[in-house]
């Protein structure tokens, strides 16, 4: 069996409604173009503000997938 | 065209349903003294725990302004 | 009155619904063998993807709680 | 009952003696402005040199107080 | 002698030719409500972009001054 | 001669007096259930605050100790 | 209205005559390949020496830019 | 299928000759007194000199185990 | 002469035998289809655990790339 | 007016009594042999315990002092 | 061929004009006592303030050099 | 008996070979001008890349040595 290789990609999903929502917006645009998508990792939370409230969630994640052969 | 200042404050919102509604919380509270909100970044997030469940959500933030002319 | 002492122990609980539900489901699970559980501190947001989604969230969290005397 | 909302200020107080003394002095002169200062959170001890010892203490904490509603 | 107190704010400047003269914007606004700045330190250096070059450099500070007796 | 094994555990010791007692605290209340401890780092002071002064120093450290063969 | 997706890359520019310039060849040359840069921020500032003076500023930053729909 | 939840503990395996070594040895010790080991993270590597060269490797480590049902 | 620029990505190389292996095999996949490879820098350690020993090193790198003109 | 250099030591003071006694040991050994010290600042607090209690702390500071012209 | 051993020091330069300045400003002073210098990395940006702009800035740095066999 | 004073230096140690021997490297250059070594900290792991492979390993560590009295 092999030794895989795993590529790490940097993104920022948004979302006007959760974190988790801007999570999912950011892998789903990934899986478009990049195959074997395997984890993640959030490593900021951010976002910008309008009338006293969160306008968009921007999550920014590490999204790890397997390098093929 | 002009070069803005801003100043970032340091907020901990609380809420006993999500993280997104503490942070909503805070910014809100924010509002009522501060003008031209612009961003926050989540800085960390905590809790109590009462009964074997979290109690309140604890979201420490920080959040950006422009400084008037 | 005492000065208290606590102990911390580190924790990943995962849920295919929300980072909350992640971290009630490690809470609720601590507390079946620890008593007096007083706060949490989350450290990391992880999770693994499936069909471009995300499948489970793992969030790692920080619990702490009051030593008997 | 309500959702808290805390406000978090950065303060260096500076003492001849202790660390301890240093927050402590900090602490007194924040009340003077603040009230319902809750908890403190060190962030940086440093000091300045005179004579082969330390003159002064200097010991930078975060201090958290509830907003009034 | 007395042991002082100082407050710290955190501030971002913004220039659109150097990462010095956002600094000095930020400290010069500030300068204009508070009084007996003493230090500053650079904790972010961020920008935006537009056609192929920086528009703006933004340059987070925190900036520390002595609180009156 | 063996290669030792050593363990780490995470506590907070608190006192009213000073961050050294709250050391000595959590490493006493330790020793009671733990043996052969050997050496600890502060990872954290913090405190809560009453009446304009510290009321406990609340000191995080991680104690490492020699697992038995 | 959308919400967008941001990728994030990792580059390093060089100039022998200052940072702001190390920072402007990377985002120029990014520019090249990439299209809708928005923002960036400098993490790292290094350099090599010669003849006791530094030869060339080497800066890394992220630059994030959007990712078409 | 259900959510798992994972413990986390931190030990510092020991070698005198290679920190690959030193981790297996800490894996080996843990895995007598706890079930299904899954993961681990190293956090720290340090060890003791002896005339001239490295006495033993010590490297500390974050070890990951599913808790029963 | 030139200011040259460089790309930095981020992969993960495992092995079965070392951390040293695993690196390499995480470069040799990366000269595939990058040119001018430059220098690396380890992130992050980890590994998963199978019967009381490591099964796969895992081991995160940064690599850096000169940017052909 | 000249523009000073300043050098920075890094130094573990010890002592049986407190942290602050540990520092005040670092700074007194340097200066037998380095003048013009200026600052310090504490990066890390450890210690080894004997008898469940702490022996020695082991303070280790960052020391600046004044080069010569 | 031999493999170099680097020592590297931290030093803190200052300059009234330019963060570049005050780098060059500690690389000039160290090439007087040491030799190789080969490379050096910005650590901190600090200043002190005086009349509402910058009066001296203060950019800590680490420079490696190369040991003589 | 004595409290000891210690300092720290930070030194490169490269290697065709392993980390291991990047160590142990640096450690025995270091240990023909200074006395009394006694601990070490990996705080980097770096290297430079050739035909697809690591040339070079660059750890860079702190070594920790007493002073004489």
């Amino acid at each position: 069996m092999k030794d895989h290789i795993y590529k790490i990609v940097h993104l920022t999903g948004t979302s006007e409604k959760s974190t988790e929502e801007a999570v999912n917006n950011a892998i789903k645009r990934a899986s478009r173009t990049l195959h074997h998508l395997r984890w993640f990792e959030v490593t900021e939370v951010r976002g910008d503000i309008e009338n006293g409230g969160v306008k968009h969630w921007q999550v920014t994640l590490k999204v790890g997938f397997t390098l093929e052969e």
